[in-house]
C-alpha cells in the first residue's frame, strides 16, 4: 500500500544533534521602579535586558524587548506602585511576551504583592483579588513567583507553583538593634491582625513584651479605622509598631497616639513596604513617632523624602535570592527565612 | 466490618426536593462610563445592580455586590477608556466576585475590546495581548464575550467561548446614507490592513468605489504613520473614511489632506470607537473634515465634543443583543450580523 | 460531490423538543458521621441519597449510589474526623462518581475542612496541604465549597470557585450570652495568630476586654507549644477562650492555667470544631476549665462526652445554606455571615 | 474623590428579568452515516439540525449550522466509518461551532469509538490515541460522551466527564436466542483479551459453555495474528464467536476454521461494529460461517450486504439513551447495561 | 512623555549570566515500605533524601524534606498498603512540597497503583477511582509515572504524561523456569480477565498450554466470587495460576481446588503484588498450592511470612528503570518491556 | 509512635546523582510530503528518526518510533496537503507517543498551517477551525509551533505559546528581482484582505505601485469568488499577483483576466503555499500568466509540474530556524522576520 511505509532512513551516524544545555539568567524590568531592578542588576553582575516600553495614547501599554530572550531563566522585576493597574498589566505583558518568545522559565519578582489585602472575602459578595493576581499571572505564563512579606503568608497558597517568600525583618532588626541598643522595647501590633507577625518580632530582639492596639475596622469602609486601646504593657518604653506595610498611615499615627497617651516614652515603626499613599507623609511628619524604618521594596519619590523616614535597600536580599533559584541553592538555608 | 454499611434511608418520599429552575438576568456595570450601561438597562427594563466600587489610596480598586447575584445570568458592562488598565482590573475584580459569589453564567460587554491592536507579534519579542485579555477574562470567571468590531474579526478566535460579535455598520450606514444621498460617495480605507472593511461598505452603500491609502509604518514607533499616496478614484467625489477606531486622529487627518490633494469634494469619517486620545480632538477640529460619525462604544467628555462629531448610540443594539443571549434566541438572525 | 451536501431536512415542526428545566436537591453522606447528614436532611426535609460503601480488605474504599443522580444538585456532606484521609479519599470517590454520572452541581459540603492549618508554608520545603485539598475536590469534580470557620479565612482562596463560608460565632455566643449573662467576661485568644477572631467575639459581646497568650510555637515540633504569659486584663473576669477547634487540648489547657496563675475567675472555652484528639479530653477532665462549648461539626463519640462538653448542633445552620444555595438566595443575609 | 462612586441605581423594582427556563434537544448529525442519525431522529421525534458541511477541494471540512443553536441540549451523532480521520475531524468542527454558537450542553454519540484498539502502549514510543481522542473532544467543547461496546471499558475512564456506555448484546442475543432456540451453544471467545466479554454472553444466555481461541499476536504488525488452537468444548455445537467488532475478518474466520477442524458443527458470529474493511465481506462470504449479526452503529453499503450479515438497528437503544439524558434519567436502569 | 522611557542599559558585557545546566537525582521515600526505596537507592548509589514525616494526631501527615530540592530531578517511591488512604495521601503531599520546593520533575513510584481494580464503571453511577488517582497525581504536581503490572494496560493512558510500565514476569518466571524444568506446566489464569495477561506467560515458558477458570462474579459485592469449572487441559500438570496481585487469595484458594479436583499434579502461583490482606495467608497455608512466588511491591511483614510463600525483589528493576530515565536512556529496550 | 520517624538515612556522601545534562535534536518526519523533513535533515545534518507508520484497514492510522525519544528536543515535521486530516491526526498522534515517551520538548513544525482560512466566524454558527487546530496541538503536548506565511498573522495568538512565525517573500522575491529586473512592477493583491500583505512586498521591491481586486465573495459559498474591477494602476506595468496560497486557482486567474482587461504588460504570480487543488493546474496553464512562483512548503506532484510553474525551496529557512530554536539563538534576528 502507497502509504503504509516507515519515514526516516535510519542512518545512525545521524540520529541526532547534541550540544551543551547552558542555562542563562536574565534580568528584566518593567517601569514601575527601574532603580531598584537596577541595583539589584548590579549586585548580580548583569543588567537589565533593554526593553522598549510604551503608553500609548489610548493608555495601552506595548513592550518589546531589543534582544533575543530565547532559552532565557527570566526574572521580571516589577514594583507595584501607582499607577498600581498600569504596573500589573505590565507585567502580565512582559510575561506574555518572555513565553512567546520562548523563555525557558519565567520568575515575576513582585518585592510588594499587589492586591494583597484582598486575600479573602471580608463579607459576601466580594472578590479575592490576591488571587486572581496569582492566576493572573499563571495564564500569562509566569512559573515562580519570588516576593517580600505578604501581607498574610497564605497568599503562598494562591499560586499554582513555586513561591519564595523572603523576609525583610532581619534587614529592619539590624538596623533597630544597632540604634536603639540599651533601650527598654516594646513591640506593638498595629492591630489585632498583626500580632502573630509581631510576636516573630520578639523572638527576634530576645523575647522582649508584646502589646497590640485592640480596635474595631469597618470592612465596607476601607481606609478607616476605629482604634480603641492598647493591650499590653507600653508605659516608659519604647515602642516599635511593626506592621507589612504602611498605606496612608492613618493606623500608624493613631496607634502612636494611644502609645503616648498610654506613657510610651517613644514610638519607632518598621514596615517593609513604603505605600505611604497621601496623607501618609504629612501625617507622619506632623506625628510625634521618632523614626519610620522602611525598605525599599516600593520607591521613595523626592516629595515623600520625610526625614525621620529611613529606607534600608532590599536588593542585596533579592540578587541573592534571584542567585540561589538561578544555581538551584537552598533560599531556606541562606536566608534563615520561612520558604 | 464497622465501616461497610450504607448510608441513606432509602425512604422514598423523601429523595430529593425539586424546584422550578427560572433565570435572572442582572446588569452589572463598571466605572468605566456607567452611563452607557445605565441606557441599556433603560431599554432592557433592568438596572444596573447597586455595587460599591472604590480606589484604596494605593490604586487597588475594591468592588462589592449589594444585592446577591447567586444564579444570574450575569452581564458586565465595561467601557474601556483611559485609565484603561483600571477599568480592565476593575472588570476582571468584578467577574472573580460573580465567581466567588455563584453567579451562573458570567458574559462581559465590552463595547470596545482593549489591546485589540496588539493581536499579532509584529516584529519578534512582543506579546500578543489581545489574546492575554481573552485569557485573563476567561481565567477570572467569563464564561462569553459580547464585543462590538473588532480591530480584526480573528479576535473571535483567542477567546475559549462563545463570542458575540456585534456591527455597528449598519447604525452608522443608517446615517450616512439618510445625510449624503445623492452625492458620489467612494469609501476610501485609511490603510491597506483596512480594505476588506472598506469593502464591506461598498457592499453595504449599493456598490460605490473603493479606495486606499498606500503608506508604511513603522511597527517600532506606535501612533506614527506615513502616508504615501492614494490608490483608486477620488476626484470630485465625497470620501467615506471607515475605520474601526479614531486614536490620535493623525492617520485619518493625513488621509484626509491627502485625499483633498487629489480632489476629493469633501471628506467625512466614520469610525465605530472614539477612543480620541489627545490630540485627536483638535486635529479633526483643524482639519477639512467635514463630518466624523462615531458610536458611543467610548464615552465622549464635554472637552471632547467637537461640533462636527456625530455620536450615535449602540445601547439599542446592545440591549437587544442580551435580550437575545438571555433568551437564548438568534443574535445572528436579529441583527444581520457575522456571528 | 458526493460529500457537498447539507445534513438535516429541516421538517420545521420537529426542531428540538422542547421540555420544563427543574432542579432537583439531593443530599449524599459519607460515612464520616453519617448523623450530621441525616439530621441536616431532617432539617430540609430530604433524606441522604441510599448508598453502598465499602473497604475493600486492601483499605481501597468503593462507592455507588443506588439511585439515579442525573442532573441533581448534589450536596456532599462529609466530617472529616480520623481516619481523616479515608474520609477525604471517599470525598473524592464520592465526587467522581457524581460527575461520571452526570449530577449538575456538586457541592462539597465539609463542616471541618482538613489539613486547615497546612495554610501555608511555615519554613522551606514543606507543602500547602491546605491549597492541595482544595485543588483535590476541583479535580474530582466539585464546583462549590460550603464549610464552617475556616482555620484562616484566606482558605476561600485555595479553592477555585464559590466558597460558602458560615460562622459558628452566633450559635456559640447565644450560648455563652445566656450562660454568662451579667458576668465580666474577657475574650482570650490561645495565640498570638487568633487574636483577629477573638477581637471579632468581643465585637459580638459588646465590646469586652480582649487578651490573648503570648507564646513560642516550634514550628518543626508541631502539637508543642510553649505559653510564656497574659498580655491583657484577665484577674477576677470569666475568662472565655475563643478558638477555631481542640485537637489535643494542649494549648488550652496550658493558657487555662497561665489565666488561673494571672488570677482569672473562672476560665470557659468555646471552640467550633471538637477534634479531640487524644489525650484531650483528658486534659479537659482534669483542667480547671469549667465548660468547654463545642459545635457538632465533628462527631462526639461516647468514650469523649466529658461532663464539661456542651456540644450545640451546627445542622440547622448548614441546612439554612444548603437550602438558600439550592434556591439562589443569599446566604449572606441570612446568616450575618461574612462570605 | 470623582471615581469612589457607587454604580447602579437600586430602583429595587427593575432589580433583574426572571424568566422560564425551558431546556430544547436539538440533534446533529455528521456525515459519516446520516441515515443513523435520521432514524434515531424519527424514534426520537426531532429532525437532525440543518447544516451545511463541505470539503473544500483541499480537503478542509467547513460546516454551518442553518438554525440558532443558543441555549440546546445538542446530540451530536456521528459514525466514524472510512475516511474516518475525515469524520472524527468534522465531529471535533462540529462541536466547536456548538461551543462558539452557544449551545448549553454537548454530547458526542459515537456509536463506534475511533481509535479504541490503541488504548495502551502496546510497546514502548507508541501514542495512546484513544486517551487522545477523548482529549480532543474534551478540548473541541464536549461535555458528555455516549457510546457504544467499547473496545476495551476502560475507554470510559479516558475521558473527564460522564461517559453512557451501552450495550448491544441484548439487540444481538434476543436474535441469536430466537434463531437458534434448543441447539446446543458455546460461546467463543476470538482471542485472549474477549474472555471475558464472552463470559458475560454466557450468562446471558443461561450459563452454556465457553471456549476461546488460543493465539498469539506480533503487536508490531498490525492486523496480522495467527491463531494456535481452541481451548474449551466445541465438538457438535454451535459455536457463537462473539467480539466487539469485525475488522478485515481475518481473526473471526481463521477462528471459524478452527472450530470447524474440532469438530463444530456451526459457527455463528456476533459482533457489535460491522467495520468489515477489505478483504472482509470476502472472507466471511467464503467461509463456512453460517450467520454474522451485527448492528448498524457503522453502515453497511450496498457492496458490503453479503446474504449472510443480519444487521440489526441499534437506532431505537441509541433514541431511548439520549431521550433519558435529556430527561435525567437513569441510564442504568432502563436498559439493564453497566454504566 | 514621563514614561515612554526604555527599561535596561545595554552594557552588552552584562547581558546575562550563563552557568553549566547539571542534572541532579534525588530519591524520595514514603513512610509505606521504606526498605524498599533504600533498596533501590542501594542499588542506584544514592541515598533516600532526609525528610520529616509525622501524623498529627487528627490523623493530618506533615512532610518537610531537610535538604534543598531545587531543579532536582526527583523521584518518589512510595508502596500502597494498608492504611493505603494515607500512604496516597503522602505521596500527593510529598509531590505538592517538591512542587512548591522547585523540584524541576518529579517522578511518582508506584510498584503498586492504587485503586487500580476500579479502572472501569462495572455498573452506572459508579467511580472509576484508577483515573482520578492519576488525575490527582498530575493536579499535585507529578509530571511522570513509574509502575509495575498494572491491573489493566489501559491505566497507563489515564495519566496526561509519560508512564513507564514495567513488568516482573521476567523476575518471577525466571524462578520458575529454575525451580520446574522438565515437568508439564500449563498456565492457568484466574478469570477470564485475566486470559490475556496468562497468555503472554505461555509465550514467555516457551508455548505451553494455556487454561482459565471459567466463572461469575457479582460486580455489586467486592471480594466475592463465584467459581464454576477449568476450561482448558489440567490434568496431570503443574498448574501455574499468575495474576496481577493476591488481594485476600479466595479466587486464588478456590481455583486451586477445583485444579486439584480437575487432576491437577501440582498448583503454584505467581503473582506480582503481594497484598495479602487477611484471610489471605491463612487460606494460602490450609491450600494444598505448593508454592506462592511474589515481589516486593508490597512489603510483606513477619506475620505474612507463610513458608510457601517466595519473595523475589522487584528493587533492581525499579533501580534500572530510574537510571534510564534520569539518563534519557531507554526503557523500552533495557527490560525488553512494553512501555 | 510507630509512623513519625523520619524517611532518609542521611549519609550525605550519596545524597544525589549529579550528571551532565547535554540536549539532543531530533527530527521527525509525517508522512504527509517526507522529501522536504529528509531535505531539512539534510541541511542540518540530522536524518529523520525511524518511525513505523501504518493506516490500518478501517482508515486509522498507527505511529511508532524505532529509537528512544527520551528527552529530546523533538521537531515534528509535517505537510498538510490533501488528505489533509489523515495528516493532521497523524502529526497529532505523533506527538501524543512523543510526549508519552518522555521526549523534553515538542516543536510542530508546519510549513503550511491547516485551516488557516477558517480564522474567525464569517456568519454566525461558524466553527473556528484554526484555533480548534492550534487547541489540539496543545493538547496532544505541543510546547512550540514553527509555521510559514500565515493565511492572517493573528493565527499566532490561536497557540498558547510560541509561534515561531517565518516569512517566504524573500525566497520568493529575490527570484522576481533578478528575473523581472528593470520592469516596471505593480503589485497586485487578488482581493482586499490581502492588500496589507502586498504593501509589504511593494517595500520589498523598492516602493513599487500597489493595486488589488475590488470584488465580492459569498461566504456560505467556498471557492466561489466574484471580481469586480482593478484598483490601482496596472496599464503596461508586469502585474505581480502575490497571496500566501494557490488552491483552486480561480481568484488568480480571473483576477489576471481583468488585469490584461486593464492592460497589463505581463501578470506573474507568487505564493507561499502551492495547494493546487483541482483545477488549478489547468487553470494556470490556460491562462496568460506567464510563471507562477511557489515554494514546497507543500509537495508538487509530477502531475502538477505545469512548465510555468518555479518551485523554490523552503527546507534552508526551515533548517536555520530550527537550528536557531535548538541554540536558543534568535530568530528574529538572522531571517529578518518578525517573530
Amino acid at each position: 500500500m502507497r502509504r503504509n511505509h516507515e519515514t526516516g532512513s535510519g542512518r545512525p551516524q545521524m540520529a541526532s544533534i547534541s550540544s551543551e544545555n547552558r542555562k542563562n539568567l536574565m534580568l528584566f524590568s518593567g517601569r514601575g521602579f527601574p532603580a531598584l531592578a537596577e541595583e539589584i542588576g548590579a549586585v548580580l553582575g548583569v543588567d537589565p535586558t533593554p526593553m522598549d516600553a510604551y503608553d500609548f495614547a489610548s493608555g495601552e501599554i506595548f513592550v518589546r524587548y531589543r534582544e533575543s530572550v530565547r532559552g532565557s531563566d527570566a526574572f521580571v522585576v516589577q514594583s507595584m506602585v501607582a499607577p498600581i493597574n498600569d504596573w500589573l498589566m505590565e507585567s502580565l505583558i512582559m510575561v506574555d511576551a518572555l513565553k512567546r518568545g520562548s523563555a525557558k522559565r519565567i520568575t515575576v519578582v513582585l518585592p510588594f504583592y499587589p492586591y494583597a489585602r484582598q486575600d479573602k472575602k471580608h463579607r459576601g459578595r466580594e472578590p479575592i483579588s490576591a488571587r486572581l493576581v496569582a492566576d493572573l499571572f499563571k495564564t500569562a505564563g509566569a512559573n515562580r513567583i519570588l516576593t517580600v512579606d505578604l501581607h498574610t503568608a497564605q497568599i503562598q497558597g494562591f499560586f499554582d507553583g513555586p513561591v519564595d517568600h523572603l523576609f525583610a525583618m532581619n534587614t529592619l532588626a539590624d538596623h533597630i538593634e544597632a540604634k536603639y541598643a540599651g533601650r527598654p522595647i516594646t513591640v506593638v501590633a498595629p492591630d489585632s491582625g498583626r500580632v502573630r507577625v509581631a510576636e516573630r518580632w520578639t523572638d527576634r530582639l530576645g523575647g522582649c513584651p508584646l502589646a497590640f492596639i485592640h480596635k474595631t475596622r469597618d470592612p465596607s469602609k476601607p481606609n478607616q479605622v476605629v482604634a480603641n486601646r492598647v493591650v499590653g504593657e507600653v508605659e516608659g518604653r519604647v515602642c516599635l509598631i511593626v506592621d507589612d506595610m504602611i498605606d496612608t498611615g492613618g493606623t500608624i499615627v493613631s496607634a502612636a497616639d494611644i502609645l503616648f497617651n498610654e506613657g510610651a516614652a517613644d514610638v519607632v515603626v518598621a514596615a517593609t513596604h513604603p505605600v505611604l499613599s497621601d496623607p501618609a507623609c504629612d501625617r507622619l511628619a506632623a506625628s510625634r513617632i521618632s523614626e519610620v524604618v522602611v525598605t525599599n521594596t516600593l520607591p521613595l519619590p523626592a516629595d515623600k523624602k520625610v526625614e525621620k523616614i529611613t529606607q534600608l535597600s532590599i536588593a542585596p536580599l533579592l540578587a541573592r535570592a534571584i542567585r540561589e533559584v538561578f544555581d538551584d541553592g537552598s533560599v531556606t538555608t541562606l536566608f534563615g527565612g520561612l520558604s
